[in-house]
């Protein structure tokens, strides 16, 4: 149960303010916080970040040897893709972005979104997936798992890499090594409330535990019989230690950062109780548990649960594991004096001026902005069949989102537009406004194709045939990635990527009105033989077989936006 | 719910265990942890404790710039004083012993017992109860009040005063200093199970918040609806606000330290939620709140719940809450470097070889076991009579309890005699075996009295008719002053306070067996007249209507073995 609150919408954001009147070393900006004292020039900035209700994930980490900033999302919803922008911008001082985060699908739309915005100013951005959770994947696809508790160790790590100097290259690189020596396993034995709700997100049967059970009540692996704590460290040390990597001389040698995490209600006691079997048990497997933490690190409100994390520590990762660390709520030794810049200023969402650009680019720029106010004229002829379309098998709102966001997007463009902003920055704006006004899954992805096609091109040079091409492959490419979703999924991508496919084959180099066509008379007969698949991903996903015999509304204004730029060229 | 746990009734030590695996800084010792570097010579030791479940307190405030050790009794329940007394063996090195605890019942008797064997070991022992909790006594009796959240800075500040260089006195001048202006309200919303327990210790009615419960569970104010972040947080601040003293130029000028506690399942956003009102609300109060801490500090297992205190600061207090600490649940800053020194033993009980006497002393010796012998006696006459009338309106147990305990120390008296002790060890011996072999808080009381009589004495010198006196008179203070019982509470200081009453008027400097027979008369008199009065404390207060018209089976044994005493003594 939640029980402090004041308006249950405002609970997230109250949250923060607390936090940050509680706190000197922090600082709140649009999004959710950066470090008071400002990030030291050419260093990279870690931007970590998710949903609130997981405190001390992420907010609590934010200071030397570990994160510059966090955005906070709602309760257990990823921050928006303005928040992450707005944090990282504030963070950001010369040495680039990782943005790091669990895997999940609105924090890999939400992040990925923001880092084509970054990338857009210029800015050096690589993204940090934490999946350390081995119930949610095979071993094989472990970076496709789900974060949880590994988010300490990995965030520890990168944080303490470049306190001790490593570049963006250096950090990346150490951040995938953590994460990919890490392994997680948890049980749940109860759900957590969110804030004014009146039961429970779910509960698990009296006396049993949901093994594997994910920190936002996420399907888990089974359900067993409560056992005792001897009996549920055996379980979660099996669980970690079945993908235990081979030993070598100057690699791993059996020794492990090891964190038992508690969720919320399972208690200290009860952690060091467990936590004892778990030294134990390593110890037999001849691993040395290597500074441990056992305690409340990444939460999900009361629920009751807990999970066991180790990482299988070579010596670079046991060093960063070691090293100092001052956070409000995560702190260890002492970091050596430093001399502290405060900050002079925070970036404010809308204070970005428009960048100059040539007479070339912006004649450029005016042919975008009306290919842009013809997908608002498709979008706004469509809306009504695709959101009949879309109630077939989802919540309807596709062709509403369609419209909304292209006009927020035209409008934007040619706001930009008046203000002399060349051809990238009239996309990267249109791209943005897109997203914001049509909010959504489909919305968040063609804005950050809009926003990847404007990295392609710039505010100097004007747009050539070749450039079209390409901005028009970075932005499937964008959707595919952020998205997830594969050929066959019933999504969008059934038509995006026979679209790009017939783009790429079919384009001479001098062609590109003709190849689009091509390519968009592909995507129409694509997203037409959607009708024929039940869906597996997306918005039709809650109702699957009831898809069947309907084309994917987002297949279908996708290839219904090419066709009309297609023509247009023409 | 408590989830995790083996064998219910090891929970404690298991945890303790385990914390003690997590923690390089620390060594389980028998009863509890020490730092694992030894105390500096000299330096005092501050020795924190109480009941398991409430973690962090206190084990794991055991570290630089705050505990030395930490006795760890079962759940909710006090350490024994054999506990208290092996980590303040453990960790004094000839500064002293600061024993710190909320004013508990069950503390206060264990910790006063333990600080009497230490004390008969010449080390100078002062005790500070932390009293915090403005819900439970009037503002004048504060130092009756319980100790709840108010223990985390308390213990910070005599930790931080000690590690500046504080010697004894000026710790324990610190320590009050600190309890005195602390002040904390708390509200609780529902309650937690022990482990193995099938329910709760108690529910708080849905939708109502219990105003002022205890940690454990002990009566609060009164219940109210439950209200939002902002009304509790007004409740609390009002609250706290309401004993604020008087601004002075060199004294409190406006400046607080503030704690705002969670219980276990209020979580840390919802404390933060909370911070902010409270933040704004001393704001408005021209309070500048320092260094706040909010988070979980005393836990109750998962109890709902969460309390606010503030210290009202004067220069002194705050540099001490300011200063550095490094502990494995409380971490602030960086303390300077220092040559770290290793135990070189552990203290075992058990270990204590018996103190060289004198012949004189060893006279003394053989006197006082007879005497013990001889309540020995008289308790296994009585043993029936007095659980005839315990069972009337109590437990039934202290003729059992009596007999045990005169049994045990009569045995470890001619033990110790055997060893060549004197009469200061034989008492203390004596002592010592009576609270170990009775149990419960007449055996602890008794076992008291015996080893302050003990101090009293010594080994070196003969026991001269003054000190037969001062002794008793010692006896009757500690019970006094470890029982908490007035005269008119129905316990044994309704014979006690008599009998020391009349023993000191009677006693002219040479006429012990005379004073010592008038004043068992008297206690015998007043014993019997606790069948008058209606319990109000002690083991019958349970029962409180039920034990009129019984006299009070503890006065009527005090009685009974005094009677015996002034006789043996003619």
């Amino acid at each position: 149960m939640t029980y402090l609150f004041d308006e249950p919408s405002n609970f997230a954001a109250d949250a923060v303010a607390g936090l940050v009147a509680s706190q000197e070393g922090l600082v709140q900006v649009h999004g959710g916080v950066v470090r008071s004292d400002a990030t030291p020039a050419g260093q990279p900035a870690l931007v970590i970040g998710g949903g609130s209700g997981h405190y001390p994930a992420f907010a609590g980490w934010v200071g030397r040897g570990m994160g510059h900033g966090a955005p906070c999302g709602n309760v257990f919803a990823s921050p928006s893709a303005s928040q992450v922008y707005s944090v990282a911008r504030n963070a950001e001082n010369g040495g680039g972005v990782i943005l790091g985060f669990g895997n999940y699908a609105g924090d890999v739309l939400h992040f990925g979104l923001a880092a084509e915005k970054l990338r857009a100013d210029g800015i050096d951005v690589r993204i940090v997936k934490v999946s350390d959770d081995i119930a949610s994947n095979t071993p094989e696809n472990h970076r496709d798992r789900r974060g949880i508790a590994g988010d300490l160790p990995v965030f520890k790590m990168v944080g303490a890499a470049i306190e001790a100097g490593a570049d963006l290259d250096e950090a990346e690189r150490i951040a995938n090594a953590a994460n990919d020596a890490a392994r997680s396993f948890g049980v749940a034995f109860d759900g957590c409330t969110l804030p004014g709700a009146e039961s429970a997100l779910f509960h698990v049967k009296g006396g049993t535990m949901a093994v594997g059970l994910g920190i936002h009540g996420e399907p888990g692996v089974r359900d067993e019989r409560l056992g005792t704590a001897q009996e549920v460290a055996a379980l979660l040390v099996d669980g970690v230690l079945a993908e235990e990597p081979a030993r070598t001389d100057n690699g791993y040698r059996g020794r492990a950062a090891v964190v038992v995490n508690g969720l919320g209600t399972v208690k200290y006691e009860e952690l060091f109780v467990v936590y004892s079997h778990v030294a134990r048990m390593l110890g037999d497997r001849g691993i040395t548990p290597v500074r441990p933490e056992v305690g409340e690190f990444v939460t999900s409100l009361d629920m009751a649960g807990m999970s066991l994390t180790v990482v299988f520590l070579d010596d670079e990762l046991e060093q960063h594991w070691l090293s100092p660390v001052d956070t409000p709520a995560y702190h260890r030794g002492a970091l050596p004096a430093r001399v502290v810049e405060g900050r002079e200023s925070l970036w404010e969402p809308g204070v970005d001026p428009i960048p100059q650009a040539s007479e070339a680019s912006r004649e450029s720029a005016r042919k975008v902005s009306a290919v842009i106010d013809l997908f608002e004229a498709v979008c706004a002829r469509e809306e009504a069949q695709l959101g009949r379309l879309d109630a077939i098998a989802g919540d309807g709102d596709h062709g509403q989102g369609m419209a909304f966001g292209s006009a927020g997007a035209a409008e934007a463009a040619r706001a930009a537009l008046a203000d002399g902003a060349g051809a990238r920055t009239v996309l990267v704006h249109a791209g943005e406004a897109w997203s914001e006004a049509a909010g959504g899954t489909s919305g968040a992805l063609w804005g950050a194709a809009l926003i990847a096609a404007g990295n392609v091109v710039s505010d100097r040079q004007a747009i050539d045939q070749g450039a079209v091409v390409e901005a028009l492959q970075a932005g499937v490419d964008t959707i595919g990635r952020l998205g997830g979703a594969r050929e066959g999924d019933k999504t969008m991508m059934d038509a995006a990527l026979p679209f790009r496919r017939t783009l790429t084959g079919a384009f001479t180099g001098e062609n590109a009105a003709a190849a689009i066509r091509a390519a968009a008379e592909t995507a129409g007969e694509a997203a037409a033989a959607t009708a024929h698949i039940t869906a597996r991903l997306g918005r039709s996903r809650v109702l699957g077989d009831k898809s069947k015999g309907t084309p994917d509304p987002g297949a279908l204004s996708f290839s219904l936006l090419m066709k009309a730029l297609g023509e247009h060229l023409a």
